[in-house]
């Protein structure tokens, strides 16, 4: 049996993504799962085993290479994209220059995948100040797989053993939330969420989906009744395409222990509403995973931790589990 | 040496506030600590003990003998406040009645803590929908103190062994938070948050301000720069005054395990920002309490929970927390 080839993109090259990466390649839990393909530069990697004194990388190939042979690829190895000028590099500082390269690892891995070469895409973190330093606008990776892979309703989703959440909104301002409520949105959210729970959790999943406003408006009493106007229609929609979905929950209570065991995802309305349990209750296990897309994508849930990068000590649970989640979300 | 004497308002009539006082009035911890007079309705409560067949009072006066009786009062008492027509009342089932009772009984309390009369305000749950129905527009406790002392910047402080909030906006919808945040404001709720501090938590508390935008705006890449605007310079501001503040931290990332540890309290901008980690942290024990009152007040951190109501399950863990803590700010 031929074994899954996955991605992992390095991330930018001055956070915990190469450190985390030479930890991936050795690692023979991964190993015996999948071939991780590091969509990388392997002079830094090399830099990094140095600094850091973890395994050199055992294998790198070119694009040339990667073309002609990537069929008979059975061991882990580096995919050199050598497009990073390391004039004035230093781990640990981002900069226009790693922010762009970190960008064009994710490109080529987005290539890859369409293509068929890779079955799913594992993303280290990269840096969104870097990027914009660099001149690239997006917001985050689930944008940029989102807008390369031309697909037309991706949502993030985040996993974890405790609670798991998918987004109707994410990386955009706290006032901007309101304006982007559709009722074709977030009934969109609750069928990408649904599909990806029967394929990691069984059959027939529970879903709940929060309001937008405190005790989930109670019942007009606060804020701009987005709960009747726009998630109640929602709901009532996605119900009639057969989806358990309850809801709107008011969000403080939503995330109560007996609550979390009953549900299997939580639909949320924006970025923190989701992202503070999740941080809360499952920091640094936390999988995030871009559903809606042509191409399976996983991601670590932290970021390039530029303070402690460089220095062997990151924990790469994340991405061990990140990666586990784009096998079974491949297979 | 005399015991504090604390109010414990009934709540509605309707759900479990009744129930939880039944308790308190017979709990030898409580009585240790303090004397409880219970601000409510003899006739319910004896109708309680006879369906849940929890302990009598020992003994309700009514406000004549309250007014003449109060100074030499050493042990636990209902104070009868029949305000209530109970044609049509079934437990568990919050009507315009109800909630008009729960609300009367708040305002006596008031009453009798600003003329020192009692040292501190513990309230059961109230309904708001009920109380809406009577024509009470109040959108909560805190709104109520705050109007009914003409408390000029009052403030929500939840408090937990796991995690503490306090809030610069509570019952309001989400759309008018951003205009709500001043620096003033902002700048109150940081100076009432380390005065709490140091009475409940020791000389030098270390406080944490949460952006309101993801990522705390990212350095403005995210949001109408609220962070810059608005919470940098109430952060600075109230350094200036010796508080030890840090932030604006991103509100995702404010709570995990390590940095809750460190902080004694956190500053948040909206209802579920720190609601939602509350409730998922510390479901059933957390106690809130309204700030820069002229008045101690504390609360449970439940609702009137009437689907449980009146069965004698309900958990009065909440309660003798809330007195517990009125006790300890009241000395």
């Amino acid at each position: 049996m031929t074994l899954p080839r996955i991605a992992i993109t390095m991330g930018d090259p001055a956070g915990v993504g190469p450190e985390l990466c030479l930890r991936l390649l050795s690692e023979p839990g991964i190993l015996d799962l999948c071939t991780p393909v590091v969509f990388g530069d392997a002079r830094i990697l090399e830099q990094c085993t140095a600094a850091t004194g973890l395994p050199a990388p055992r294998r790198s190939m070119s694009e040339r290479e990667w073309t002609e042979g990537k069929e008979s690829l059975r061991e882990p190895v580096v995919l050199n994209l050598p497009a990073f000028d390391r004039a004035g590099f230093q781990p640990g500082k981002v900069s226009a220059a790693t922010g762009a390269a970190a960008f064009h690892y994710v490109e080529k891995s987005i290539v890859a995948a369409l293509a068929g070469e890779i079955a799913a895409v594992t993303t280290a973190p990269l840096n969104k100040e870097a990027m914009h330093a660099a001149g690239i606008d997006f917001p985050g990776h689930t944008e940029i797989f989102a807008s390369r892979t031309h697909a037309q309703r991706a949502c993030m989703f985040q996993y974890s053993a405790e609670v798991r959440a998918s987004f109707v909104t994410v990386h955009v301002g706290y006032s901007e939330v309101p304006g982007l409520l559709t009722v074709e949105r977030i009934v969109d959210v609750i069928e990408l969420t649904a599909d990806a729970c029967r394929r990691l959790r069984g059959p027939r999943p529970k879903l709940a989906v929060l309001g937008l406003n405190p005790h989930a408006g109670e019942h007009g009493l606060f804020g701009g009744r987005e709960e009747g106007r726009i998630i109640i229609p929602a709901i009532e929609l996605a119900r009639s395409f057969g989806i358990d979905v309850e809801g709107p929950l008011p969000p403080d209570t939503a995330f109560i222990p007996a609550k979390r065991r009953a549900i299997d995802a939580f639909v949320c309305m924006y970025h923190d509403q989701g992202h503070i349990p999740l941080k809360a209750l499952a920091f640094d296990s936390a999988v995030n995973t871009t559903l809606g897309l042509p191409i399976v994508r996983t991601s670590v849930d932290h970021g390039t931790a530029c303070d402690i990068a460089w220095q062997g000590r990151a924990n790469p649970g994340s991405l061990f589990e990140a990666v586990r989640m784009a096998v079974r979300l491949a297979s």
